[in-house]
């Protein structure tokens, strides 16, 4: 049985650790020793005692199940972020919920809203608690108290086979639900790194991309029906294939980030399993060629169902921290200097569905990409790819013991904004941690343009960490917005992006998300200080 | 130069007149003599003198171009649904709106709508006029007087070649947005049936899907970036592909119809203009055996980019109604009565892209097809209706001189429910009309599901006519609504289907947009009873 850490990802680790080498050149870079900076003991972590109103456990007791132990609280204090797990690993909980609810129906979710609005309780919609932007931390606002909504027992499934949709219960986890869905020979096709953790409801309340988007879409692409329980009752968006009626209330759910209300049902559109999966890696000289090249397989339909090109630096991380000194890694750059690719930059290219077309579609972006200087890797880089797909938060684990800050940030723009977005992003990034590795990769691609992930490492500065992230935070945000991108493209708003929400649909925009919230969440108590800037919400 | 006829569709006419024998198999079907009935002259039409503040006309007129002429008014006083052209044609324009404004740049319509709230004067956007849902008659609600804003001007173009985007002015129509297109080469794939006089705001606003949704997509699929400018300032949403910055304000916008603002620019995806078009006909036995066939094709994503499937009753008034006795459509249907499709169901495939790929795709269909004992009819039924595809409403003109009901509906739903909705919508418009011709085809089809569009023709009841309207549409309406369908997959809402908004968004569901509608138009002078059950609008 998999299960959260409180300060970090999973255990059981599913990943090796760094090796020895990878460490030693982490330290080089980063100019010097990294010694172990373990989290302190779950005994030792600062919880305060809960401050329900009288009386209030009693009647939470008896509208659903309820857990107020050390663990269940301080497992509950935070996401996943570089922020939330900074705090957590030194022991500070002091947000933590002052309860857990689990309700075990929708009714039992509507009057559990009920419960808080009367007597001002927050209340933190969690699924999988993957949030990387602070979109599960309990904050309390005008609220004094704060329970955490945690729906895994809503985890029913019903499949339509006939039209291809499935019923999701929002509490169902990535793999119980492609499990259930592939004893069907059906899956969702729906695989953020967060995967093992994450739940079907949390991926729609935050439009999860998932690292398949380009082939299988976004969860916005897939979703159908949908029921939101608010505290003003329930809003459903109906289970049809498309509707002209009017503004999408679906796509005010979509992303709402449990700050409308809890989603507790979903349909969503499944796929037959592939028959047929084939990854590869391609070297490009440079990132703009491969980015360039991706744009015409895209506009020609010609698109791979995953498509991931690192630039020159992640490349080089990729192999730095993967390095095990083997003979067939050091081949492969020999092979690849010698074609002039000696800081190239590596592209993933996924392909998945019937033997024939993806043998078709393989070939025809082979002779596109060879047209374009591109070198062709085989399937080895693609494996291993896949193999490490969902690695990322263990070994962020295991950078944080080292008194790194290790973190992500994402955008998106139109293929003409691109090249001077990813430019400014890393600009504003390296000169705020120096020394620091940063690596960028583009993840999803669209006919008119394409996402772009960042990675970066450095050390963290043990004084004031939250004032050195949230210098590098700013940096790039502002470079985002002043080039074009999206101040997120899947990691969603929660408390890191509210400050360039304003940037990003304007003061009038949030007005009308706040004049929604309003109606649904008369009394504010749905995740405060999420999603909308904290006078409004 | 085209323009529109204020009683009817466009002049001057583009398709051949009923035949002879078309007119005369319709007398058969429907009970007698179908005696010319005329409209009324444009002298004789009932428009009342403009009602406009006092001072009123004057302060518009230092805002934008205004004319208060006869024909602007009348040409302004209702879209093209039947109940628009039988008050038309009877001479009734005393809905005419006290002026129409020409704003020409997005400063004159932020003007003009800011001096008619001021005023409580109702603004109603107007685009193309083509509204079969009475979506721009000028309604007043608590407003004292009504202006057309006629978004004409608006028409600029701007092309991002790299991102295959375009922005566009509100006020383009579709002929002449696709011919600028296609002079570099590009095409929005964009084709309803009223394109030779709707516009790119208008699609937007309504949510428009087009002919060839299958392949290129609905409107909904193809907008980036948008501006509204409302009463209460100018909501924006960002030019990007994809964004997980919350609920989405650009969902907002697209099928708000008027009444949260107007619509003044929009950035869509475009597409290189295919390099080979096919278009043939198929015949299916029975149309659920048709509908089953279309709905293997897009789920094992070989559909064609027009997929197009007649019930065999809507077959047979193609037919008829595009008979002119020839011994080709005889021997046609000799063949088909020979294959035992001699009550069959017509199917249109449409094919558009590269040569290679368009050659692949339809022979993979044709395999598919032939195995479920498909008939191949070859390109002569696509070429026709091709040659055909905006003839509805000119020939609608005809029929309502001849005294007739003619008024079409569509919805959508899961491939489950699909068959179900058939019937009983069916079921319903027959016997309210008898004898009626009642006619449906599948026209847009989606993984999940797919639209149905029915067509309906009786003799109009000259005494009551909009009772008898009435009577179709809520026994239609009803029926969408009990087996599971939306009320409208692409007409939009506007007046017509205001009574099932409570059905298919719930009451909290229609409490949201009110709100929004509240914050964005305070005064409530946009579009009013539009969209919105009147007691919100």
């Amino acid at each position: 049985m998999t299960s959260a850490r409180w300060w970090g990802w999973l255990e059981p680790r599913r990943v090796r650790p760094l090796s020895p080498a990878a460490i030693a050149r982490l330290e080089e870079e980063l100019g010097g020793p990294l010694p172990l900076t373990p989290p302190v003991a779950l005994d030792a972590v600062d919880v305060p005692p809960p401050q329900l109103p009288a009386g209030f456990e009693q009647r939470l007791r008896e509208t659903a199940a309820v857990a107020t132990d050390r663990l269940a609280r301080v497992g509950h204090a935070a996401g996943k972020g570089y922020v939330d797990l900074m705090r957590m690993r030194s022991g500070d909980a002091t947000d933590a919920p002052d309860a857990v609810v689990f309700p075990g129906s929708a009714e039992e979710v509507a009057a559990t809203l009920e419960l808080c609005s009367r007597q001002r309780v927050a209340v933190i919609p969690f699924g999988g608690g993957t949030s990387v932007v602070g979109g599960v931390t309990p904050v309390r606002n005008r609220c004094e108290a704060a329970i955490s909504l945690d729906l895994e027992r809503l985890d029913r499934l019903v499949v339509d086979r006939t039209s291809l949709t499935a019923t999701f219960g929002p509490g169902l986890r990535g793999p119980r639900a492609e499990a259930r869905l592939q004893a069907r020979g059906l899956t969702l096709g729906h695989f953020p790194q967060s995967f093992e953790l994450a739940t079907i409801g949390g991926y729609v309340a935050t439009r999860s991309a998932g690292q398949a988007s380009t082939g299988y879409g976004r969860i916005d692409d897939l979703v159908h029906g949908l029921r939101l329980v608010a505290p003003a009752g329930e809003l459903r968006a109906a289970d049809v294939p498309a509707s002209a009626a009017g503004p999408s209330l679906r796509e005010l759910v979509v992303g709402s980030e449990g700050a409308l209300g809890a989603i507790v049902e979903a349909t969503l559109s499944v796929r037959p399993l592939p028959e047929r999966r084939r990854y590869e890696g391609w070297s490009f000289e440079t990132f703009a060629e491969g980015a360039d090249a991706l744009r015409t397989l895209v506009q020609a339909g010609e698109e791979p169902d995953v498509a991931r090109l690192s630039d020159a630096d992640e490349t080089r991380l990729t192999f730095a921290l993967g390095s095990t000194g083997s003979v067939a890694a050091r081949a492969g750059r020999m092979y690849l200097r010698a074609r002039g690719h000696a800081n190239g930059c590596l592209a993933i290219l996924g392909f998945e569905g019937d033997a024939h077309g993806v043998d078709r579609r393989r070939r025809n972006v082979a002779a596109r990409l060879r047209g374009r200087g591109a070198v062709a890797l085989g399937t080895r880089p693609g494996s291993a790819w896949l193999a490490s797909r969902y690695a990322g938060p263990y070994t962020r684990d295991e950078l944080l013991d080292r008194g790194l800050i290790v973190e992500t940030l994402e955008t998106a723009a139109t293929w003409t904004r691109l090249d001077g977005l990813y430019r400014a992003v890393g600009d504003a990034i390296r000169p705020t941690l120096a020394p620091a590795l940063v690596g960028c990769h583009v993840s999803h691609l669209y006919a008119d343009g394409a996402s772009l992930y960042f990675t970066f490492i450095a050390r963290a500065d043990r004084e004031r960490p939250l004032e050195q992230w949230r210098a590098v935070k700013r940096a790039a945000s502002d470079a985002i917005v002043a080039h074009g991108g999206t101040i997120t493209h899947h990691h969603g708003v929660g408390r890191d992006h509210l400050p360039w929400m304003r940037d990003e649909v304007g003061e009038l925009g949030i007005d009308v998300l706040a004049a929604a919230k309003a109606r649904l969440d008369p009394a504010g108590v749905m995740n405060p200080g999420k999603l909308l800037p904290v006078d409004h919400a």
